[in-house]
């Protein structure tokens, strides 16, 4: 998207940034790290500055791939070089689907996502609650979602830093879901949080915590600055992305100060507010052009690299599926190495959608299709069939066509090429409608993976002695 | 998508396909004409065979760019290197919205298509008719099309390779529309047709005859073989594309028979049948991988190339969008130079759709903003702004945001961005909803563009003179 310059002059505007301006880091003991570690801490107030030296060396430690580990070893998630692993939607505040419409989230909803992430090849892993099950008390919220996770799928488990009390939990229904001590755990990354920059350049309190409790036991940090250009970052693309590319490396640098090696993620955020009305715009072409110059960037730090399957439509319509469209194609052109919200999000996040969840699904099983690359041999250029065939004939019945039709293209889930009539006679229903059977279908034959006993019966003990102490306290 | 090495060895394949195995050419006229020039011709029957020399010789005289002239010359169309045009839909038997339903093609259809063509720039020429005028009587019908063409469009005039009288019929059209001479049609290219191979291996008598008389006045010629992985080409998408590479050159070369220099554009519609009910898929990932390589080849010969926005939806929805960006952003990444079917074309090409129309403006005019490339400079990095707002703050407010908030962003006609409950007090209509609403007022406020009085009256005394003689004779 661009040239190898214009990519330097973007690094080296963050660097500026950086070195100039700086951070506000809110945490004393963040600052004190930091300090410690050679940066520039403004000693009576929250700023942190940091020097082209010390991002440098702190880039250095950065492990360029790793993996997330799962319950289930086939649900192990490779993240970094050529890998494109696919998250479902998360933390929506509600959900929806065309029979029931809108709902506030609630564990009902949260366990339904939670079979389809399950069901789905194409999800390789949550990417935390896909609706936030506002029905449990936030104390035990996160422990009864992260057991409920445990239970409804074997796949890698994701915590929320919401405060230390919260992650220290999940590393707890972690380490009993594996079936794994301390030591493992930290040899095998397991865990995995999503770190947001408060943009612009400040990073919060908990958001901190998260990262000095999970990269200080070698688990995962996916840094994710939410630069929304002409809001919360400059007006102009290439400043978000200054601003986006001083977050991030500010936040990674932070995590190699806590722990260096320590596995981190480089998120790319960065879309457009609509200017009339304030409100932020997904699948954008702004997006897109965003998205792939972030993803240069982070090749140029060899970090694995994060982007998103976005959209602001408030249906699961033609819209969600354009802008969900031209934000998964960022995402292959950017080379993303973790798309989050891949399926099921629609209103800029503020939902998530069974009906676009099947949508997603289809779209990303077809782009996974593109992505192998076509087999040019003696076989496939077929001149052996065309000299069998010939002029004016078919090749319904030739050899090549005989021996390859079962597996020869990629075959739908959702997508209907019946003609009109057949389609109409079967009621005429849009790739919405279906989507709305298929996903109940999914649902009422959904059967849970296995997890040994003794497991489950430590998380629900693990769940009981929490809740006797009254959980996590409020943040 | 391919390697140099993978892309020879198609090409390769090609040439002996074309060598060893021929094409039918059911034009005896046309065979003696490639007689004469050099080509191995069965003298007892249609085939005809074409070596390596041969394929290459005509090739070289192919122009590597050329422009389409329209009666206004803002509305001019130039194909080849950087450059990226947009046809809508063309020849659909059916129309239909989302009110009235779909309906048997009619001229009010055709009109009111039409009418949408010259609506959007980013619709930069017809296809051909957007729905056929079935109620007009076929001896007619393409004069009455063709002068209703330009009364409701000053957009360049498209040929079907009906029959010599027809096209000869559409050569007076483009001149009286244009109010120019045969000598100034000889040298500016108004008019175009798009001839499809019979595949396999097979050019049909009208489509010949459609390329002599074209591209013997240095009219534009789009070869395109229908090749459909599975049913007319090999169950292989390479040996589909050998098959479509073989049709192509094949007919290239006849169009440098008839004429050396005479412009003409590669056409690749290599896509796949279901192998299940052989219906033809269409946006698959097989078909953009197709796309990409035939764009490869194109660019290896130099020759403009033509691919297509497809979908096999029966209905404007999440399928037909979805299919759609796959095909935009094949046609995108194959560097196509004509995209046909841009806007419209819903049901394997059967059917015209209103509302899919306007989603396809709206896909496309975003894909032309995506492609333009970002500016990086010390204005656009925007160290100033970030220095302005620092940590904490936003950027409503800031200078450089009110300097540009104007134009910052693609500014969408289709796409809602607007908050659930706000959305949902409006109706809470889907994009294919609004889309409807959209077309509607565009037909209602639509002025046609002007159009000189002596040449409306000239158009309409040919066609007066034409149906006196009982117009062109059935083919």
């Amino acid at each position: 998207m661009v040239s190898q310059d214009e990519l330097e002059s973007i690094h080296e505007a963050s660097l500026t940034v950086l070195e100039e301006i700086g951070l506000n880091f809110l945490l004393p003991e963040a600052r004190e790290m930091l300090a410690k570690a050679g940066a520039d801490v403004d000693p009576s107030g929250s700023r942190v500055r940091f020097d082209r030296g010390f991002i440098d060396e702190m880039l250095s430690t950065v492990p360029s791939e790793f993996t997330l580990h799962a319950r289930n070893p086939a649900h192990n998630v490779t993240l970094g070089g050529n890998r494109f692993a696919i998250c479902s939607v998360a933390s929506a505040p509600n959900y929806s689907d065309m029979e029931f419409g809108r709902r506030r989230g609630d564990f009902a909803g949260y366990k339904d996502l939670m079979r389809l992430v399950q069901y789905f090849n194409i999800c390789h892993l949550p990417g935390g609650y896909p609706v936030e099950p506002v029905d449990i008390p936030t104390p035990m919220r996160h422990i009864e979602a992260g057991v409920a996770a445990m239970e409804l799928t074997d796949k890698v488990l994701y915590a929320y830093s919401l405060g230390r009390d919260r992650v220290l939990d999940m590393l707890e229904v972690t380490k009993l879901a594996r079936g794994i001590d301390d030591a493992t755990l930290e040899q095998e990354t397991s865990l995995w949080s999503v770190i947001n920059a408060n943009s612009p350049l400040q990073y919060d309190i908990p958001m901190l915590w998260g990262i000095i409790e999970l990269s200080s036991r070698n688990q995962a940090i996916c840094i994710t600055p939410f630069t929304l250009s002409g809001a919360m970052a400059p007006v102009t693309i290439p400043g978000a992305l200054v601003q986006q590319n001083a977050e991030a490396l500010a936040g990674i640098a932070f995590t190699q100060v806590v722990r260096p090696g320590a596995p981190v993620i480089y998120g790319g955020f960065t879309s457009n507010v609509d200017m009339k009305s304030g409100s932020p715009a997904f699948g954008t072409p702004e997006a897109v052009q965003a998205t792939m110059i972030s993803g240069q960037l982070a090749r140029r730090y060899s970090i694995p690299f994060r982007a998103s399957n976005v959209n602001a439509s408030n249906a699961p319509d033609a819209q969600a599926t354009y802008e969900a469209q031209m934000s998964i194609w960022a995402c292959m052109l950017g080379h993303v190495n973790l798309m989050m919200h891949g399926l099921g999000w629609i209103e800029g996040g503020l939902c998530a959608s069974f009906e676009k969840f099947i949508i997603d699904a289809e779209m990303l099983q077809m782009a996974a299709e593109l992505m192998q690359p076509p087999v040019i041999n003696a076989d496939t250029l077929g001149l052996d069939a065309i000299r069998e065939v010939g002029p004016g004939g078919h090749y319904f019945a030739a050899q090549q066509t005989l021996a390859r039709y079962e597996n020869a293209f990629y075959d739908p889930i959702l997508s209907d090429w019946r003609n009109f009539e057949t389609w109409e006679e079967d009621g005429a229903k849009t790739a919405t409608e279906r989507a709305h059977l298929l996903y109940k279908q999914i649902l009422a034959d959904f059967k849970p993976p296995a997890l040994q006993e003794e497991r489950r019966e430590a998380l629900h003990a693990f769940m009981a002695k929490r809740e006797s102490e009254g959980g996590a306290p409020m943040q």
